[in-house]
């Protein structure tokens, strides 16, 4: 007997809740691996990580299930390719994560997942192996319920996404080359945040990033501060006037045609975002301050998602410290970028700006180290309306749409690349603390984005 | 049979011959202890340092060998008080060293000396640990040789100096209650530069310091750079406008105030500076670097000397790096002062500065860790002519009168406190790398600054 969809779909639901418990359990084994791809101690938790991700993905049932070798971490594939006809859905998520920091900012043990309430705290619950593990968990009810799933599918598990996904850009560097386990209709990602705990979001855009190093040189080697501190240039301080030098006293960029790409937004616009946005109590809430800076002339909301920025992520000074000269000081800076800038212009912008701000008596130099282009949903995508209809049944309401402040570099190259439609559908929460102390995921939200993703699958298999 | 003074003298200075390698060889055994007050990990090892030192002073044949215990490591002390009538000398060093920094900036291991043709490289060879070792060495050949000294001597070996020697701070705190052991009729101190290989220098004056954390708090935890960056004020871009704000674009210190205590020099002093002084190629050639930078008006030898600096000498943030905007940022900063500027007027100013240009949006603070006031030798002082007499016995000529830009929060506080007068005879040379990586010495002035410590005692004799 063949059940009919909708009974299929329901009969996938059903079994996705009863396994509820066990979901769970996959994911807190999954979070107790150190996934962190920043740093080399962890490369075979990586390899580890994925190896137990393809025994996850062949016990549910998918085929070709392949932990391919990647520069710092596997990629991990697989596919269902049995409904000829039906739209093939690639599902992208990844199992790396953002260091922990040091062990006294959490209060539990971020690779020791641990339940309070309706959180689960642990490094990577929300972001990213709690929202993927709701895609497994989908596949795996259809296929175990079923026997079958609605749409053709495919799982890219990435290893690299916080260092910037160097392995999956290279296989994407070129539209002729492009590998089969890349190729699909249309791609879905759940790595973002809803707009709260009953909103969910399908991001219309995501900015593109550019991480880069200031490096500032001055002696050969740390000097005494008694004996030479006044007469010689500290890279230190150099670096300080440098970074302070990106800004003018208003808060806008100060770096010459660093906003000469980025479109003004219409009227429109701007209303649809003060009425579906948050506001800027609502922003910033998660901070812990009351109040925020940046652009003039624009909301909150709009300087985190429609606006580009200039972040200093760190600041670093070679030596011992205390009384000696630093002779290398170095700033961390993570640009945003949003449609049309090129980070490879954004560059060379900030070159051109940062040589003309630096002394004749040291010399400072920009490291890019990742960079990725903005990503926009383009105008009447087809995947939107059928997740308005998944969303609309499981969380009451269709998804309201809006841009998003991050960056998901296999996201915007997939789009630029192969031309495929991507849809953000995130079940993250805005204070998840996504690579923050304490990070952790709302547990119902998991288990709301299971069944999403089964409706989801449903409703694309009904429109391809 | 009692050798009349001048056969004395040369039977110390022939027995300190025939024991320079035994010297070496105990200033080898002296550096393998890993001395660095700034690291709670080597409390131990100042400990066990301490002892080791303890028993040296006990094989010289000093009295009332004590190890005192203080806030971080010991004070080892002793004393030898058997001419009445003479001069009590106070001899200070200290055998706590800097950290020696990344293992990888040094070409060898920084606590185990290695000899390369006239230098020996390691941490403390040159501050102070081979410097006090000409000290113990003449004390000893004095006392081998003739069984006896010139003068009365006390020995204070300071394991906090690099720490702003909190224990010994805390005895002179207070005159009335200054304790036996640092009480003398003059100080003398081997713990800085000569001019260069041929040419001593008693020192005229020390820079002050002020050793200050500045702090800057934002959220309450790291921030995801894409999701806030844009509308929060960001603590490292905010502490580096403040690091900026300290200077103007000239180079001048611009906090107001920071200049209010401080004397104008008098043409001949800047004359005598300029000849008796090293060129600024000549101060700048350790450094690896051309040119020098700083306060407009003034050399750069007066730029690191008679004139105050703000020093910019670490810079840090909190959390993971990349790509997560950092809760605080922190600027490590070492103020060097001038007679008559006062470290906490100084940093009151710094305060009032800091707190004006500090958006409502963040907090800073500004921490001060530890202080010492400047330092100048009073003009006519009693020992300057037995230094003149000893060096040019030992180096051919008088050394030249100079000031350095260090601070040594012993001396300038004994000097505060009891009116003592301290002898700065140092035996280091500029480019000794003091504070630095690869820290070395220039053997040939450890011996001839045994042999100089020799004549000086004779000579404090004599003039007693």
């Amino acid at each position: 007997m063949t059940l009919r969809s909708p009974a299929k779909t329901a009969a996938a639901l059903s079994l996705a809740r009863a396994r509820r418990p066990a979901t769970l359990a996959l994911l807190r084994a999954l979070l107790r691996h150190p996934t962190v791809s920043a740093e080399a101690v962890h490369r075979a938790d990586l390899r580890r990580c994925a190896e137990w991700l393809a025994g996850r993905l062949r016990t549910i049932g998918l085929d070709a299930v392949t932990v391919r070798p990647g520069r710092v971490a596997p990629v991990v594939t697989a596919e269902w390719l049995h409904r000829p006809g039906a739209p093939l859905l690639l599902v992208y998520g990844h199992y790396d994560v953002q260091p922990a920091g040091p062990r006294e900012s959490w209060a539990t043990d971020p690779f020791r997942p641990v339940l309070d309430g309706p959180f689960l705290y642990g490094r990577g619950t929300s972001d990213d192996k709690g929202q993927f593990t709701a895609h497994l968990a989908a596949a795996e009810a259809w296929l175990t319920a079923t026997g079958t799933l609605p749409v053709n599918l495919r799982f890219v598990l990435d290893g690299e996404e916080e260092i910037g996904s160097p392995t999956l850009l290279h296989e994407l560097s070129d539209r002729r080359r492009v590998p089969e386990y890349l190729r699909a209709d249309l791609a879905v990602v759940s790595d973002t945040r809803m707009r709260d705990e009953r909103t969910p979001v399908l991001v219309s855009a995501l900015r593109g990033s550019l991480a880069a190093r200031l490096e500032v040189t001055g002696a050969a080697a740390e000097l005494h501060a008694g004996a030479f501190g006044g007469a010689v240039t500290e890279p230190a301080r150099v670096l300080c006037e440098l970074v302070a030098s990106l800004h003018d006293s208003d808060g806008r960029v100060a770096v010459p045609g660093f906003y000469d790409a980025v479109r003004s937004p219409t009227a429109t616009e701007r209303g649809q975002l003060a009425r579906d946005g948050p506001s800027a109590p609502e922003l910033l809430a998660p901070t812990g301050v009351a109040t925020g800076r940046g652009e003039p002339g624009y909301s909150a909301f709009e300087r985190t998602t429609i606006r580009p920025a200039i972040v200093v992520t760190g600041l670093t000074t070679s030596g011992p410290g205390r009384s000696a000269i630093p002779a290398r000081a170095a700033a961390d800076l993570s640009v945003r970028l949003v449609p049309a800038q090129d980070p490879a212009t954004v560059a060379r912008a900030l070159r051109t700006r940062l040589a003309e701000h630096t002394p004749r008596t040291v010399s400072s130099r920009l490291v890019v180290a990742a960079s990725c282009l903005p990503y926009a949903l383009a105008p009447g995508s087809t995947g939107v309306e059928a997740v308005g209809r998944a969303c609309t049944r499981t969380f009451g309401r269709a998804p309201v749409l809006l841009p998003s402040g991050g960056s998901i570099p296999f996201v915007s190259t997939l789009a630029a690349t192969c031309g495929t439609e991507v849809l953000l559908l995130g079940f993250g929460l805005p204070d998840d603390g996504m690579h923050a102390p304490n990070e952790r995921l709302f547990l119902p939200n998991l288990h709301r984005g299971t069944d999403t993703c089964i409706e989801l699958y449903a409703e694309l298999g009904r429109s391809g």
